[in-house]
């Protein structure tokens, strides 16, 4: 079942695949070269501004422009800015932003990460100038950024001569869909995939190993850590992956990533290591590498339009099931706050939908921007969506005496079955949209998706979901 | 809540009502001088046959007859006929039915327990004839028969001046469904009721001390039993009445009693000793004991007359839900043999709907007698009938590499859910009739009734379901 070309061994076409990627994906020199003077401009910068304010701070570069890890065309700048660790949080924050602010000219934006920061925009690159702490060792932080520094002295010498392995694997997750932190996505960071290549020494030897990862994995690089997986019984679900921090062993470096991202990297692992071909490195935006062009580049036209409403019911005839959406405003918070209430609010309406006996199929939830602003939904695909009049409401046990005979003067006409007292009494929602537009209040929501929710929403079930923007390429995501 | 007469204390309503119950069913002194002297006119016949054949054997009166229990009317005469352990079985057999036929004159059948007995008609009485082997003790049993001498021999002393009491017990449980031990009830035997009223010195003991019991609550009168309680998790269930054999420490007197008998008798005690009233001890199809008459007189005559087709699809319509009537010839074997292997196959059935997600609210099971003979039914009350085409198919843990590869090979459009793999395919059979028409034959059924479904069933849904006779008192029952 491998594609190989002119008889090549399936390591060797790993290999010639590889090479091929690397020289689409790695930085060109100049590009090199412009990235570094960008680099050492505003740190220079940040120092002259520094001394001119008689600010005591040093500015450093660090992520993947520093370590010469970037993917081509990617370049984002991370420059930090290092106060001294008895610096109050209140001047860190005061000092640390007007510095930054004075070194930039164009538009900018405050950001919120631990404490604020500025993201500014510089030519074709964006840059993040964070102020920080410079503590004396990682287990003395002062906030969750002072570790970076560290993350980069540890990686920036222990990578050289690998960051080409880094960039097959930054491009392997990114076709994936998996590469990035943040919580819309839960998969693995720039950071984390550094760590995994020092640990393989290669992106085919991360494979080899990802194909054989069991849940809760467990990667130490640097002895023994002291990270202890998250209890199961906890409301946290336990890690998928365990990487312990070299720079500190009490933390896990891949605790974002999720179930399923990490799956995604076993089962791709095995996949592309059973089958290599270089349309494992292309997204589905782009044009494939070679060969097939025509079939593909007309599979990719259709990849790229949006489902229309006309196909979205189609495939609901053909499946015969009910897609129930629930559509309401997105609360004006980033995505790192709002993508974790969403999952919170699916769980939780999933259950409601359960334990009112409406099966649901599948589910999933997204944001789009409508004409009417930002909107956020959930979205249930239901097996079973209208159920009979009759509701069986199952008792305490006959033996249980006191509970029994309290049972017993509620309701008049029981039976027993099992062992347990049954009452059958009038099921409140025959069906599911009417539950979900009288119920939805009582699940349990994030703080700004119950906002959101409790300034109205709307529960539309196949023919009157809204196709606006966004819309169709979720659902065409969705059946995959 | 008590229903009081002449402002009489619980205590003294309870004492009037059985005082009532015990001058309607203590036999009067004609009906006790008729059965001892029909008892003594066959013992005596027996043991004249046996000295006349040359047949070492000598007949013995146990049961209720014996021991002056039986309720008015419902004399049915117990003949043991004893024989010298050493016999073959095979003698045993041929001697024992040669003897007892000997002695009936008019109409009788031969039936089987572990061995072949005669069952008489003599008058108006029944009989049984049973040979058994005469045993030093209940250890040495050569039949389970041989054990109702020694029941006789323990009971017949210790229970007089109780018999009231083994009434008052006998007939409360028949009002409630539960007294006898055939499996088509699977309530408490005769001898059960004896060994109840013998523990707790009273009836109304009983209900005070029922009233309290758990789950597989242990009565030991002589000494400790060495009976085990059947395993949980072996394929019977655990029993739920435990009271051992005075005779025979290692047999639990009450394993035939269901978990739902057990729960009823819990159940009427609590009620009962709540709120006293002559009703408990009024079968449905007797005239009311006293007042309220008129307006019971006209529920009576309803619930005597079975459930009408148009009544049943009337309250199938008021429900929502739907019956699913699975009709076949009931195979010819005693009621014994064929209630378990019916509700084996409910049970089976159930499984098979609840595995295919048509979730079944109730069922239940009967055999009444059509035009076309004796049929058999298993009725399954179903939530969800019908489903969508599509259907999830789960397949292994991502991280079980030779499992993964194995489905991979099999299913083409996969993903991963909860680090499972998860394939979408057609459902087999969209309609809970369909699947039963076609898939009966793999349930697990009893071996009769196996080879009855093998020549032929009907699956009915609401509307088809057949009513003859029978039909409708069995809906009626179900729907209380």
């Amino acid at each position: 079942m491998q594609v190989q070309t002119d008889n090549l061994s399936p390591e060797e076409e790993i290999k010639r695949i590889c090479r091929e990627v690397v020289a689409r994906v790695r930085p060109d020199e100049a590009e090199r070269r412009e990235v570094k003077a960008l680099t050492e401009f505003v740190i220079a910068r940040l120092n002259e501004k520094a001394e001119e304010q008689g600010v005591e701070a040093r500015a450093i570069s660090v992520g993947s422009t520093a370590r010469n890890t970037w993917v081509s065309g990617e370049a984002d700048l991370d420059i930090f800015i290092l106060f001294p660790p008895d610096l109050s949080e209140e001047d860190l924050k005061e000092q640390g932003l007007a510095l930054a602010k004075s070194v930039v000219s164009g538009r900018y934006e405050e950001r919120y990460a631990s404490h604020p920061y500025i993201h500014a925009y510089l030519g074709a690159h964006e840059v993040d100038l964070v102020p920080c702490f410079a503590v004396k060792d990682a287990a003395s932080l002062k906030s969750a950024v002072d570790r970076t520094p560290f993350h980069n002295e540890y990686v920036a010498e222990r990578v050289r001569g690998l960051e080409e392995e880094v960039l097959l694997l930054k491009r392997f997750l990114k076709c994936r869909g998996i590469y990035g932190s943040e919580q819309r996505r839960k998969g693995f960071s720039g950071y984390l995939c550094e760590l995994l290549i020092l640990k393989y020494s290669s992106f085919v030897g991360l494979l080899k190993n990802a194909s054989r990862w069991r849940f809760g994995e467990r990667i130490e690089i640097e002895g023994r850590g002291k990270y202890k997986d998250r209890d199961r019984n906890k409301e946290k679900e336990k890690d998928a992956l365990v990487v312990i921090d070299p720079v500190d062993p009490n933390r896990n470096v891949a605790a974002v990533v999720s179930l399923d991202s990490f799956c995604r990297l076993i089962d791709a692992a095995r996949d592309f290591l059973a089958c290599p071909d270089a349309s494992f490195f292309s997204l589905p935006s782009e044009a494939p590498a070679k060969a097939k062009a025509k079939a593909k580049a007309k599979a990719k036209a259709k990849e790229e339009r949006e489902m229309s409403r006309a196909e979205f019911l189609k495939c609901v005839e053909e499946r015969g099931t009910e897609f129930v959406m629930v559509l309401f405003e997105a609360p004006a918070v980033v995505e790192d706050v709002l993508f974790p209430q969403l999952r919170k609010a699916e769980a939780s309406v999933a259950r409601l939908l359960q334990r009112e006996e409406f099966e649901v199929f599948r589910s999933d939830i997204s944001v789009a921007v409508s004409a009417a602003g930002e909107k956020a939904f959930l979205v249930f695909e239901l097996l079973v969506w209208q159920l009979p009049r009759v509701k069986k409401h199952l008792g305490p046990p006959v033996t249980s005496k006191h509970h029994a005979e309290q049972f017993k003067k509620k309701y008049i006409k029981l039976r027993i079955e099992n062992g347990r007292y049954v009452v059958e009494v009038p099921r409140k929602y025959t069906d599911a949209v009417e539950l979900l537009k009288n119920e939805l209040g009582t699940c349990g929501l994030g703080k700004d998706v119950r906002g959101a929710v409790e300034r109205g929403y709307e529960v539309l079930r196949n023919e009157e979901i809204k196709f606006f923007p966004g819309v169709g390429s979720f659902f065409k995501k969705y059946f995959g």
